[in-house]
């Protein structure tokens, strides 16, 4: 069987978490978003004492939410270290077959060692409010200035770990608008394009 | 039946245009790109007059040809009668019933009064090379050039007379790397969606 492994960038609230979930249960392959990742770096030990030691005085329990807040002997950022364990994370993962993996800069991170399929999922921003509204229990401001936020912030990390414009055609096989197709459709869709990509080999 | 229209933009080389052909011929539905819109254009007697003296010191016999030569009495360039004549055309094709549009600003053209599909076909810059290099009898050097040139004329143009920017993600509902797939599967791909579209109704 081929090592491929799918994964899928997403506007926030475009539904792409809950379609990258869809696509694996289609194609019977394992799915993985981040906090699976997280909690796999958590318990495989690759989290060693400096991040350990650190979250002990941040304001969330998640390993992944800090702002540059300090840096070790070697210079080396708490994002820096987390960028080094996602990366042995998704590696690994990845090494054991085929896969869904949603965010985290998968694209970037397995493009020279594995087969990818890319995709980038967006939606217009009536359908993203709508649904972060629906999934955050927030009102509409406070759903626009989530959803705008959280893409800057993606857009500025993978930017700064992989030189590359997130959302730009070329780092993708597919870019995708989940609104007029709808989440099943959109998986449907996706799935069918990865067994056509198997069947060639 | 519906009235949906498939629009295709498409990077220079990316195969965008045979696609086109064979997304309409899998659906049984009529093909337009430039050639076909300019003929009909002629023919219609939507060009008038001064495009046609114009014409008549210009180097090429198509009237799409020209750069900013010349204005009329009305301040218009001969790319804004141009512009105007191919929205009209455009339009009136798609009053017509479903149908495949391959370029000429069709989705922004289209998208207010139409139920449109609106797709983008890239490709790697070194398929889209090898493409033009057999295409069009050049060599590497001036295939890279041609494909640079067209595409930077495209986005130009797209955004003067549009205001939207080429390439965009929120201007197409899809946007597909023809290079892994391969013409045939992409095209397969179009269908299949637009298939899928149309169910809804």
């Amino acid at each position: 069987m081929s090592k491929k492994i799918i994964t899928i960038s997403r506007e926030f609230g475009s539904g792409g978490k809950y379609i990258g979930i869809l696509v694996a249960k289609k194609l019977g392959i394992p799915f993985y978003d981040k906090d699976i990742i997280e909690k796999i770096a958590e318990e495989s030990g690759f989290v060693d004492e400096f991040i350990k030691r650190v979250s002990e005085y941040a304001p969330s329990k998640s390993i992944f939410a800090y702002s540059f807040i300090g840096r070790n002997a070697a210079g080396e950022s708490i994002e820096d270290k987390i960028f080094a364990i996602q990366k042995r994370v998704i590696s690994e993962l990845a090494e054991k077959g085929p896969c869904v993996i949603v965010g985290r800069s998968a694209d970037y991170i397995l493009k020279d060692k594995f087969d990818t399929l890319n995709v980038f999922i967006y939606a217009d921003m009536k359908e993203k409010i709508k649904r972060t509204m629906s999934f955050k229990g927030v009102n509409q401001k406070q759903a626009e200035k989530l959803i705008k936020e959280t893409d800057k912030k993606r857009s500025i990390n993978y930017k700064y770990y992989t030189g590359q414009d997130w959302g730009e055609r070329t780092n993708y096989m597919l870019m995708l608008n989940s609104t007029e197709l709808g989440v099943e459709k959109t998986a449907d869709f996706i799935a069918e394009i990865y067994k056509k990509e198997t069947e060639k080999e």
